[in-house]
């Protein structure tokens, strides 16, 4: 699928003394790309936890290819890479703009839970508006 | 008064470019060593904020002396500066411990709010609490 | 003086459990403000810091009025508040962007020195930009 | 291996509004007990980076299995996961203390680089005392 992108300007507190960002950071671009995302599709957090659906992070990975460093106007590409029936795996591409280079990559899955921490399916609404997506995908790619 | 004491270990996700701990990062560790000294004291946060009392800072300060680097041991001093109606000053003193050197020094004002967010008293006991390390204080000064 | 806007949306890595911005992530804001402020001026860190200057953060204060919540939309308001020999004091207001709210004021003193830290005076282009700001200011008040 | 523990107490700077420890701050769990791991071996990253052999992180994940909550006393287990020729795997898994429960368990992956970036053998001494780490482990376990 055509993943969402958010710019984000790189500064010092996201750096280390190697004047790169610091390797957990990354996790926080993740964060900021996952919230735009689905803010992008109508679900912002804030409307889906005020439903009592929590989405806690269940696993996260990342492979850094070239480092990230101060100042960098970058991209952060996400987009589903996984939709089951109570998690979906969010894949998360660090760019730097220019020249366009792939600086980082990951996913993270969410899990659906409720406010006493049971795992719940994925709410139909957002199911919905996931598929869609991923039909609009494979539409344009025929 | 004698402040109350916490050893830290600076690693890297607390230092910036410049091979020093990133400005915002002291204040974090004010918050460490506050939070050592109230519990020394029989009053950790927990407890407190289970009475529905709650402490948000309501102003903080730091002067930066010397860098704080990368892998550095560090002493954490923690002091009451100010008890007043509904807030405390806490006096925040950062050194390195070998050999001993003053390196940045702030306070903190944590302000007394209910679950509401009104300003409240502070607590008989934790004004009991810290007269008394004051009288001692003073005491041991004669 | 006309103070700099930069926008800010808050994520949850910047919160803590009191469903609020963490009261040293407003010192990352203050630093946010402050390079894309400079940038404005034509004076990026990294083109300064290429010329053997830096900037380090000598002193920060901050007053915390009302709480920066997960999802604000904030304004960050830089402007500079003191033009010294040798240090400049830039001031940060941190707003609510609607309902427009004064959520938190304070500055950062920023000290000149060069690679061996040494106190160096403010570079005369910094200054005669800054002196520019403040006289078009003072021009516009008339 | 027989893991390296190292205990951290978790702050409210640690955590997020859900009252558990943001996703990202495990990996910096993780360079703690990487840090205290390799010290212990007599490897501080400090000499090693003096002479000119960094280590930057090329991967790194995290299973999350419980969270970690406000003022839990952790314990940080750090072990070598894989030897490999210019790369080590480091294990790390994340215990609540009392009562002994696992929390979440990752791993990073170091590369071993010159100045240049430039990617290096694992330098002879650091693989002299991670062999016989194993070594012992293995024969511990005859």
């Amino acid at each position: 699928m055509k993943p969402y992108v958010t710019e984000y300007r790189v500064i010092y507190a996201d750096c280390d003394p190697f004047d790169v960002m610091y390797y957990a950071n990354y996790l926080t671009l993740f964060e900021r790309g996952r919230t735009e995302f689905f803010r992008s599709l109508g679900l912002a957090y804030r409307d889906i936890s005020d439903r009592g659906i929590y989405t806690p992070v269940s696993e996260a990975h990342c492979k850094y290819f070239k480092s990230v460093r101060y100042d960098d106007l970058l991209l952060i590409e996400t987009s589903i890479g996984l939709l089951k029936k109570a998690s979906i795996r969010v894949d998360h591409d660090i760019y730097k703009k220019e020249p366009r280079t792939l600086l980082a990559r990951g996913y993270t899955v969410l899990a659906f839970v409720n406010r006493d921490v049971k795992i719940q399916p994925v709410p139909p609404d957002v199911v919905e508006k996931i598929r869609h997506l991923l039909d609009e995908d494979a539409a344009q790619r025929q």
